[in-house]
Order: structure tokens, then sequence, then C-alpha cells
């Protein structure tokens, strides 16, 4: 049961989003960008959607590694095996050298932002990562120790059922993460 | 020295935002929400930067940790005493039971989201906390698990001048974390 008194029927972040719509419009906006908005050949929204999966389940947040999993695998033309192999081992998953990089770098951020070093930085550089792919992952891994904290410390209501999660990830990596109609967002959306 | 090429004379997040504006814009509303435009007599925002000092303290982010403190030294009748004396020991610090009560709550946010129990739920009740007080006490730690994450994760430049810390903390007690002519901001001033 969720610690205070949440929509009933909503499932994970969208109860909180719903109960503050002040924080929400912050919080689906940064998502957005990070995610979806600033996907691009070099670091496309399906590499960016494994990141939030992964520092997701670092942080053994089920529903934000869930949903953005199946994000991930809507994306990614590998889907779900590529989605559970970055999860449970990145370093050995059919992933691109670079997104590995990226990944040792988030690593290190979802435990504590000092603990980058210049050897993970220049290694990324090396695979061909700009300033601001290692900027966007740094964000990436730090705004999901944000989201998964909050989803976990309101104790939302997190269901289990699969099919669920398929479709939301679907909606997400298609639609992003704010309404279209949303004239705040237009400028990103580039 | 930053872990990419940040403007040289800015501190901190601010080296940050000014790289990416996209992403500065939700991240300062939502630091201007939490901590500025929602502050009331039952949860001023005296209380809520000591929230941010706090996490950032117990996330070891000098940056965040010593301009939210003076933020919180500046609004807080008790000053710079009372920041020492949460960021040591919060338990026996001169703050009202409600407010060590919500610190209780931040305090295992910080670790995870999952270490909230009903208790310490019910223990802020008691005291008088409200709902909308606990979702943005989880939400302020959650927060700053990403700000003191981005912060220390890019390596930004924190400099060791306490008078720059103190203007910086009068400031942001002041002024809040966005332009009051930001349009987008308006209706949150309430």
């Amino acid at each position: 049961m969720p610690h205070i008194v949440l929509p009933e029927e909503l499932p994970g972040i969208t109860a909180g989003f719903a109960f503050r719509p002040e924080t929400a419009k912050p919080m689906r906006e940064l998502a957005h960008v990070l995610l979806h908005a600033s996907g691009n050949d070099g670091f496309t929204s399906a590499d960016r959607e494994l990141l939030a999966a992964f520092v997701s389940s670092r942080n053994t947040c089920y529903f934000c590694q869930t949903s953005h999993g199946a994000a991930a695998a809507h994306l990614h033309e590998g889907g779900e095996t590529v989605v559970n192999a970055v999860c449970s081992d990145y370093k050995s998953a059919p992933i691109s050298n670079k997104l590995k990089a990226l990944l040792a770098i988030a690593e290190q951020v979802q435990i504590d932002g000092k603990r980058v070093t210049a050897d993970l930085i220049a290694k990324a550089k090396a695979e061909g990562a700009t300033d601001l792919d290692i900027h966007d992952t740094v964000l990436i891994a730090a705004a999901f120790c944000m989201y998964n904290r909050y989803v976990d410390g309101l104790a939302t209501w997190q269901p289990r059922d699969p099919a669920m999660y398929v479709e939301m990830g679907k909606r997400m990596a298609m639609q992003g993460y704010v309404s279209g109609k949303d004239p705040d967002t237009r400028s990103e959306q580039r």
C-alpha cells in the first residue's frame, strides 16, 4: 500500500505525477529531453532507454526497470534479449563498445558520481563518445537515481503483469514523456 | 578538472546547466517548486533547504551541501549552527519533532526508497506531517540523489571559498532557482 493517498488505478511514477502535477511537469520534461528528444545516430533513444533500464536494475526498482526495459526492447533491434543481457552483464552483451563504455560510467554514477574516473571517460572518448554523450550518460544515471527512489520511496503500486509493461514501454518509446501539445517542450523536439 | 569541457568560471551545477540548457530548465524548475515556491508555515523553505543540505551531506557532495546549507542558514533563525547540527546528528538538533521525522524518511530515501517503512511514515504523520509534506520530503531526498551525482559525476569545479557559498546561498534563498521572468513557472508561484 502506498505511504500516502495516491490514485489507486495508476501504477508506479504515474501515481506520484497525478498527486503532484507541479513536480510532474519538470520530471516528465527531463525524461523527455534525455531519453526521447535527444536521441541521434550516435546515441540513440534505444541506447538511452537501455541506460535507464540498467540503472533502474542496479537500484532494483521494478517499475522503472520493467517499463524502461520494455521501451528499450521496443526500440532496439535485439529486443528483450539485449535488455536482459545488459541488465545481467553488460560487458558481454551484444552491444557496441561505445555503449559498453557509457554503461561503465553509468555503473559508477549509480553508486556515487565521484567514482567516475578519468580512465573511464578516456575509454568512452576512444570509442567515439562526445562530451554531450558523456554529459547525458551521467545525467541519465543520476536522474534514474531520483526516479527510482521516488517510485519506491512512496511505495507506489507496481503491478506484475508483463503485458501492461510491454504496452507502456511501447507508448513511452513512441511518444516520449510529455504531451506533444505542450508548447513548453516544442523547442526541445529537435 | 571536469570530465568534459565546461565553462571554466562557473562552479558546480551551474557549469552543467550552462553546458546543456535543455536539461537545466526542468532541473531548475524542479528545485524551484520543491525548495522555494512550495514553502509554507507547516513546511518552510528553510526546512526544505535543510533537507537538501542533509541529503547532500550524506552523499558527500561538497558543492550542494555547502550551497544549500548556506541557503538554509540564511532562511533559518538558527543560522549555520542549525545546519551543522542537522548534518552531523539531526536527532539531537534544535529543530521540531516534525522535521526530525521528515529527516528520518529522507535518511532512508538517500540509501534506497524501499527502506522507507510504514512506521517512519506513521511517526511523521503523528507529528503533523501531511501527505504533501511526505511526498515532497521523499522527492527532495530523491532529487538530491540526482543533483549530487550530476555535480560529482561531471567532476565540476567546486571552489572552497566560504564567502562565495554564503553569497550563493543567500541568492538561492531569496530568488529561488528560476528567473522570475520565466512565464513557465508563474503558475507554481502560489
